[in-house]
């Protein structure tokens, strides 16, 4: 699993345009404030050890920057090597229910849609990180 | 060299705090509109080539999405297998001069900073594609 994080002050996004030949879930739309953005791209041979282990990874920023939302945002162009969507969006899934047992606010991006967003990424040395989670 | 590609209505940065020892270029920040934003992560092995390579790979869908500028944003998120910053800086560069000899309006944000953004990008399915260039 390919992670980038962002702490913004804002982030907006909507979905535009099914990407995949199957709807898995409905198009959706948000807005949050404060929030940490959770670029992921679900890779072959991740399982729920690998989600968990996200948010198991993300949480020590996610505290020391004091956000307080956290957004699950699928983002395939971090790697060649994806997992297949339904197992993707299985593992996403995991992320946001592991995030919610260990008490964030935690939001959850549709898979499968092009999305617009709009966002402001604050500029301090900790605001943008990237991981590989395995 | 490992691209992301954005195809924004608006994208501003700001450098906000040096991230490296020593400065390798001024603080700067700038405003677009209607650009392709090229998030460039320049990798070990990198040259110029590489360089004028990344340049050739994305102009297709410039021109496609009928982008008015170009925006070469360093982003060292995208790889573990960094070139040194020297070297990073070289290749930058050379894509920014290679750009305006191929007629593109081009502007470069400064190598080596803690940098704030925001932006919109677009939704539609050419506005966000990632590349790696060899």
């Amino acid at each position: 699993m390919k992670l980038l994080q962002w702490h913004c002050e804002y982030f907006k996004y909507k979905a535009t345009k099914l990407a995949l030949k199957t709807e898995l879930e409905p198009a959706s739309e948000g807005s949050f404030e404060n929030v940490v953005v959770l670029l992921v791209c679900v890779e072959k041979g991740d399982i729920a050890e690998t989600a968990r282990n996200a948010i198991i990874a993300i949480k020590p920023n996610f505290d020391q920057v004091k956000a307080k939302q956290l957004l699950i945002y699928p983002y395939a162009h971090l790697s060649k090597n994806l997992a297949t969507p339904s197992i993707a969006l299985t593992i996403l899934k995991e992320m946001e229910n592991y995030a919610k047992e260990k008490g964030f606010e935690v939001y959850r991006a549709p898979f499968g849609w092009y999305k617009e967003f709009e966002c402001k990424v604050y500029g301090h040395p900790l605001a943008e990180l990237s991981k590989t989670i395995s």
